[in-house]
């Protein structure tokens, strides 16, 4: 296990949008309680993704996993967080980060999306 | 139930991440077996919101509802989706068309999540 995961979202001018990733990472502390979770914004809004990892490092990470909290990455959401790994490796050269993938095509999305149906009827 | 469901992604120059929403569709095809379930894309992929709005009416459909697959949704995402179904009311004046909310803040999204976390370590 990385000793910090850094929950990261596209950001947005509105706040409600940004307000999601603040929950998930309150709900994912609770589920990993002895792991520091932090999150970051790859635009429009604070803190960035050199922020959120300068924030996992001050903390004392030396191991940290990048977790995109996003459904699929286009090119340029790919490009960016590789860009901000590479350039994190380059500032520190003695720790550790792993960008894994995106949330994905998981059996679960379907149960998501048929509750937000049913829901909204 | 609305008599036809428009899945929206925010479509991408990388076929693969396009490649998602088609898995989607044919999830929630079989899943809702007499509903029909079409896709498209707000920008960079074919079909266009209003191609697959019209993909719906081709098919017979009266009462369209638009599902846009994204966690949440930023300024020009919710600005164009309401756009495109205001420009659709207007061509086709008999129809009715609901615009549903993001997927959001699901409890199955931590799961999810917390999935992808361990298959990757």
């Amino acid at each position: 296990m990385p000793n910090a995961l850094l929950l990261i979202a596209h950001g947005s001018r509105r706040p409600e949008a940004n307000a999601d990733l603040v929950a998930v990472a309150a709900s994912l502390r609770r589920r990993l309680s002895d792991q520091l979770v932090e999150i970051a914004y790859l635009e429009l809004a604070a803190p960035t993704i050199p922020e959120g990892l300068n924030r996992c490092v001050e903390q004392g990470a030396t191991d940290i996993r990048i977790l995109p909290y996003f459904l699929s990455a286009g090119a340029h959401v790919q490009e960016d967080l590789e860009q901000a790994r590479a350039d994190f490796l380059r500032r520190y050269p003695g720790k550790t980060c792993h960008l894994s993938p995106p949330l994905g095509l998981h059996p679960l999305m379907i149960e998501i999306l048929i509750d937000r149906i049913q829901e909204d009827l």
